[in-house]
């Protein structure tokens, strides 16, 4: 008995309906990034141990897959090493290389290797897959594709405003109205920090605030508390719980609160010339806001973060985000490469166009014409129709037999194949197509010009 | 000091450039797979190691990636597995995953998968990358993309047909002139050695003729008397060592020397019914040629064999091949599926229309057009105009920074840009932008529809 195939937990298949609507997705990142100045690049699957552990904290260490060393990996290891049996010594001996868990430390690893023959500033992006040994769960699987796009080499604050363009071009494209991109500044985090005199507690202060959404004010204050800030200080950053208005009254608000921090006030003004500029040029989509309780990734971003939400009344966290970071690539012993980058959450993205139904039909290019099959003769006078269509970017086929009629029918019918043709001697004779759309149920006769036509 | 960076053996970084070209060829390819009307699927790029162990031959059980189980993965090991210290035998005890071999073994499993879900004759097509713990060597890689198309659950010969067309429309697309495609059959090779009297002999016999291109007439004879082939029968075959002619021709030859062979005229009869129909439907690229002594994947094909040669006068193997099938998912307890595929070589069609400078010069879309930052109020126009283009559709770009004009020059000189703009205020003054030819040096100025004009 045959075994019952399956694939891996936390994996999947695509079918060709899903691959086209991810292909859209992805074309149309693309011919955005492209269009922006960014250039593809693309690194192995793998990577050398070494590269990656160690970059992602001990619990990104544990995620990364690691693969084992090929032939007679273990005539190799250390007798003593391979008593004690332990799976963590063990594994640094029988593995060498391990599947990347993100696309940053690559594309890091990547400058510095190529520094020689890349002219910064550099604009990259990069749409490959990653794998992460995570639990799988709703939405979280074990391999994804990440969709990212990096300006390295410049801490020119344009770049950034170029981002909020790029989002809004891509949103665009996409028809996702009301998407917002919300913004903030890791400065004016330490200023808010600062500001209350608990610039020690930056992290504890930011990773409290980060849950205003998730528990409320009296959450966020209660939090804030227990990790020993005083209640003084917290009534005195107290505004930024309720901040509304527009992007530049709220940073208005925020210049009340950082009087007094110098890096409060940076933060600001970097903020404000990204809005002034944005508000020059204008956007299309999506709306341009200042979030000041946004602190995601802030170990490692220091001046802008992003992040973007969906339409409201989509459930469905962020579907894109990034920030600007000061040293990419020190952990490979190039210094002062700072940078700023975005992602797409492809996954995401996906479901949200499926719910809002914004796939639009000619993502799922099918065949839209299936010539039934009567014979010899009749098979040959149909496939010259259909090369003639397929000359013209018309994607038809011939059945491959000359099954039952009902059952070639039944085919274009679970295809969801709109037209077909039959065409016997008498359509022969005559030079013609008899073509039957298959939704209404009508039929007419038309020459190869007419079938292009009816089809276009 | 921080480690030097480098990438695993046998893998590839790919360039802003090399990754435009190698989609430049994957767009055409699935462009074309699906004007053919077949559907992309993708497959995860690991498969449980039940799904593709033993499937490949014991060479091919070593080549496979294993992947090493996530956490404490010795605790499960069984101690007397353990202290038998045999990498055969632990393998099996912490790794439960490997990274795919082919395309092929995970399409069949899918087919199996989702049997209930697909409408068969089922056409698919998969581009996605591979991995084989191979030596590497020159144009041998570790991780490579396959790039393939099958049609499953039919036998008719019309899709072997749509096959040969399929190979012309992609290499005409991609302008490879020259380029064969030739065919043979199991069934001639069958018929050839039961001709001889050495039915039993098939795999000598082809294993020997297939090197009829590298070791001549006088070495397959040396090496077919050494597997014990009579004499007097390879005088019998002889002839075709010299075969020459049209497709037509060189049937009409083995249809006297396989006159008594059943199996032999089945497979002369498929042939002629696929030739008959292409000379019948037109070629405009490839040539259709016969070879009998192709016998690629002799193990596997059971009926058509393909393979495709470049063109002459270039130093490369086949790039291409393919055939039919009998049984591809009996592996998976499901039986009867018969089908054909074929595969396109997308590193060595990359290195043909490389070496032939078949690339165009739009497969590499870069940016064209660069402005150069004179500082605030300057920048500010300059983004004007650059979202203006980017909304027509043309990639332009802001030097991020008021660098001295020297660097911004050299900038653009270096990424290959071939024009810039110089917009100081008497440009802005009167609406206008100085455009530079980098090539020529040629200046003149402009509107920005002038702009658009120029850069169309």
């Amino acid at each position: 008995m045959a075994q019952k195939p399956s694939i891996p937990k936390g994996t999947r298949d695509f079918s060709p309906e899903e691959v086209l609507r991810r292909n859209y997705i992805i074309n149309t990142l693309r011919s955005n990034f492209e269009l922006f100045g960014f250039q593809p690049i693309e690194t192995p699957s793998f990577e050398n141990s070494s590269t990656l552990m160690g970059k992602y904290g001990d619990e990104g260490d544990r995620l990364i897959f690691k693969i084992l060393n090929s032939g007679d990996y273990l005539s190799k290891v250390n007798d003593s090493v391979y008593q004690e049996r332990d799976s963590n010594k063990l594994t640094s001996e029988i593995s060498e290389k391990a599947l990347r868990y993100d696309l940053t430390v690559p594309f890091a690893r990547y400058v510095v290797q190529h520094q020689n023959e890349i002219e910064f500033p550099f604009k990259r992006y990069q749409i490959q897959p990653v794998w992460r040994a995570d639990r799988p769960q709703k939405g979280r699987f074990r391999e994804f594709f990440q969709c990212d796009a990096d300006a390295v080499g410049s801490d020119s604050l344009l770049q950034e405003v170029a981002f909020v363009q790029l989002y809004d071009a891509v949103f665009t494209d996409l028809g996702l109205k009301g998407t917002t991109v919300k913004m903030n500044n890791r400065k004016i985090l330490s200023g808010l920090a600062e500001a209350i005199g608990a610039a020690d507690k930056l992290i504890d202060f930011t990773v409290a605030l980060d849950k205003l959404d998730k528990i409320g004010e009296e959450g966020v204050i209660k939090e804030m508390l227990a990790k020993g800030i005083s209640e003084e200080a917290i009534t005195r950053v107290k505004p930024i719980f309720n901040v509304s208005g527009t992007f530049a009254e709220k940073l208005e608000l925020l210049n009340q609160l950082l009087a007094d921090s110098d890096v409060g006030k940076q933060g600001i003004e970097e903020l404000a010339y990204i809005n002034d500029k944005i508000e020059a040029l204008g956007l299309t989509t999506v709306t341009l806001d200042l979030d000041v309780t946004l602190a995601r990734g802030l170990n490692y971003y220091t001046g802008a973060i992003f992040e973007v939400a969906a339409p409201e009344g989509v459930k469905m966290g962020s579907i894109g985000g990034g920030g600007r970071y000061d040293d990419l690539t020190g952990i490979f012993g190039l210094k002062n490469m700072s940078g700023v980058g975005i992602s797409f959450g492809l996954d995401r993205i996906y479901l949200v166009l499926e719910e809002l139904g914004l796939f639009p039909e000619q993502a799922i290019k099918g065949t839209k014409l299936l010539f039934i099959n009567f014979g010899e003769a009749e098979s040959l006078y149909c496939l010259k129709a259909v090369k003639a269509l397929r000359e013209a970017g018309i994607t038809s086929e011939l059945y491959p037999d000359a099954a039952k009629m009902k059952k070639q029918m039944s085919h274009a019918d679970k295809r969801n194949i709109q037209f077909v043709v039959l065409a016997g001697t008498q359509e022969m004779e005559e030079g013609v197509y008899t073509l039957k759309n298959m939704k209404t149920g009508d039929q007419t006769r038309v020459d190869l010009e007419g079938l292009k036509a009816a089809l276009a």
